[in-house]
C-alpha cells in the first residue's frame, strides 16, 4: 500500500452552503479541490482557487483521490444514479458528509464499483455552529468499505487536524442517536417558528436560548430537515414521541382540577 | 409623607426556593426579614437572621412595611384569606413576586384592606439564571395601587440596586407576553423531560440548549408550571397554538411525498 498522500485531490459533489464551509478548511491544509454543482459555481469557485465542472463526466476524469458528496439528502440518490462512475479511472476514496448515515451507506454501496472505498461522516456542526473553528465539535464516521487504509486517514486528518472530536460508530448508531438530538432540535425550532415566536421586551434566559434555536435551524435548508426525516428510520418514533409528550403535559396541567384554566379553552 | 426609610421591615409570606434566594440580597441591602410559611423553617431562619413565625397573626402584628407574597401561584388564594389581615397595625405595602400578575392583582385588590398599598411584580428570573447576580435580567413589575411612594420606591431600589433591567407595565400585558415567552419556554422543557431527552455521544450546539433549558425547567416546581398555565389567561391559547404549530410541521415534513418516510409510521 502506498504512503499517505500529503496532499489530496479533493472533489466535491454538490457545492452549497455546507460544501462551501468545508472547501475553506481543506484548502487551509493544502489540498487541490474540484468541484461540480446543480448550480453553476464557476465565478465562487475560481475566487476561492477550485477547479468547477458543470458537466460531471469532466468532474470525474479529473483523477481526484476523494470524491465527497455534499448534496442534500433528499437528491443524492438522484445526484449518483446520474453520474457516468465509469469513466472513473482509478479507485477512489468516496465520502458523504449528509446529516443521516444509512441511506448514503446503502446508496454508496450500491451504486459505487466494488473497487472503491467507501466512508460515511457526519460533521456535527456547520457554518453557524463551526465559525470559530472545529475544536471538540463531534465528526461522526464510518469506515464502511476501506481497503486503502493510508488515503482515508489522510482524509480523516482534515477533521482530527482541525481538534474535531472524533466519533466513529456504525451509520445505524448514528442515525438513531442523531434522530434523538439532532432531529429532535430541528423540530423545535420549526416549531418555534412555525408559532411566529419572537423576542418580548421580557425575555427569560431559557427562552433566549429557544429563540437563538430557532433562528439557527432556520439557517438550514427545508430540504435539510425533511431529509432528516425521510431518510432516518429512527426520526418517525422520534416525533412521535414528541405528539404523545405535548399531549402528556397537556393532561398533567388540566389533571386534578376540577377548575377550567383562567380562560376557558374554547375561547379563543 | 414621610421621607424614603433607608431601610425596611420586609416580612415574607412562603419561604420556599425562591422567597430564599431573594431574602439573601434583601439581607445584603440592609433590610430586617420576618417570615411566615407552611412548613417551619425556623432554624434556616435562625441562621440567615430572619425572624420565623409558625403563626401568621403574629407575623402579620411584626409590623413590617412591606409584605411580599412568595407562595405558590396555586395557592396564594388560600394563603391570603388565611391571614387576619385585621390585626395590622399600620398601611402597609403588599408585593407578591408571582410569575403571573393579573391573578394576584385581583386577589390583593379584592382581600386587602383599602389603606394597604398593593405592587405586583415579576423578578424574570431565578437561583439558576440569578446565580451570579442580577444585572440586565428583567424585573417587571406594576404599581396597582400606590399611596406611598416613597416606600414603593425603597422596596424597588432593592433589584434597581442590582442592575435589574426595570421594567413597568400592566399586569395584562406582563401576563401575554410571558405566555408567549416563558410558559413556552417551561413547556418545551416539560415536553422536553417526558419524551426522556437526554445526552448523546453526538450532540449538537442546538440540542445540548434544549438539554440545559430541561434540566432549568425541571428545578422549578411542577407547582409553578401549572400556575403559569391556570391563572395566566393567554396561556391556554400559547398551548394551542404550540400543538398547531406541531401538526403543520408533521404536515410539511409528509406533504409533496408519495413516500412514506423511510420506516413506515406504523412500524413502531
Ligand atoms: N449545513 C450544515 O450545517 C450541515 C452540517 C453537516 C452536514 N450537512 C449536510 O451537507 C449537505 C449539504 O447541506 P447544505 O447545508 O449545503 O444544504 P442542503 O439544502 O441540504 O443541500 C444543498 C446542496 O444540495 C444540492 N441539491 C439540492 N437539490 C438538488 C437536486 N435536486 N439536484 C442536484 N443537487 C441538488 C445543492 O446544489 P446547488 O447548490 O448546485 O443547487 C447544494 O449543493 C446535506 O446533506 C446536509 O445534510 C450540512
Ligand atoms: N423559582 C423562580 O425562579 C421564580 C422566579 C420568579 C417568581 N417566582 C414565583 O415565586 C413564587 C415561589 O416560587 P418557588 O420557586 O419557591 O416555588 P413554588 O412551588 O411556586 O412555591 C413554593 C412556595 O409556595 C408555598 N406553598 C405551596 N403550596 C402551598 C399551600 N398549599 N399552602 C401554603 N403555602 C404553599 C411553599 O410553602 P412551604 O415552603 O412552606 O411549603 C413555598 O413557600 C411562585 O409564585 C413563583 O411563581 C419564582
Amino acid at each position: 500500500m502506498s504512503s499517505p498522500p500529503r496532499t489530496l485531490k479533493i472533489g466535491l459533489v454538490g457545492f452549497g452552503n455546507f460544501a462551501q464551509f468545508l472547501a475553506k478548511t481543506m484548502l487551509k491544509h493544502g489540498h487541490t479541490l474540484t468541484a461540480t454543482s446543480r448550480t453553476d459555481y464557476s465565478d465562487l469557485c475560481l475566487q476561492l482557487g477550485i477547479l468547477f465542472f458543470r458537466i460531471p463526466v469532466s468532474f470525474l476524469e479529473a483523477n481526484n483521490d476523494v470524491i465527497v458528496f455534499c448534496t442534500s439528502i433528499l437528491s443524492l440518490s438522484d445526484v449518483i444514479k446520474a453520474m457516468p462512475l465509469n469513466v472513473l479511472k482509478k479507485p477512489t476514496l468516496f465520502v458523504d458528509v449528509l446529516s443521516v448515515n444509512q441511506h448514503p451507506r446503502d446508496l454508496l454501496l450500491q451504486e459505487l464499483p466494488e473497487d472503491s472505498d467507501v466512508l460515511c461522516t457526519h460533521p456535527m456542526f456547520g457554518p453557524e455552529s463551526g465559525k470559530n473553528g472545529w475544536k471538540d465539535l463531534a465528526f461522526v464516521f464510518d469506515r464502511v468499505r476501506i481497503q486503502n487504509e493510508a488515503l482515508c486517514s489522510s482524509f480523516l486528518q482534515i477533521f482530527a487536524g482541525e481538534g474535531c472530536r472524533m466519533v466513529e460508530m456504525s451509520c445505524e448508531e448514528h442515525d438513531e442517536l442523531a434522530a434523538q438530538s439532532q432531529f429532535l432540535a430541528h423540530t423545535i425550532g420549526r416549531i418555534l417558528a412555525e408559532t411566529r415566536t419572537e423576542s418580548t421586551s421580557i425575555n427569560t434566559r431559557g427562552f433566549e436560548t429557544l429563540l437563538h434555536l430557532k433562528e439557527n435551524t432556520l439557517r438550514d435548508s427545508f430540504d435539510l430537515y425533511k431529509g432528516l426525516f425521510m431518510h432516518n428510520k429512527f426520526a418517525a418514533r422520534e416525533l412521535e414521541k414528541l405528539e404523545v409528550a405535548l399531549q402528556k403535559v397537556k393532561q398533567k396541567l388540566l389533571e386534578g382540577t376540577n377548575e377550567e384554566p383562567n380562560i376557558g379553552l374554547a375561547n379563543h
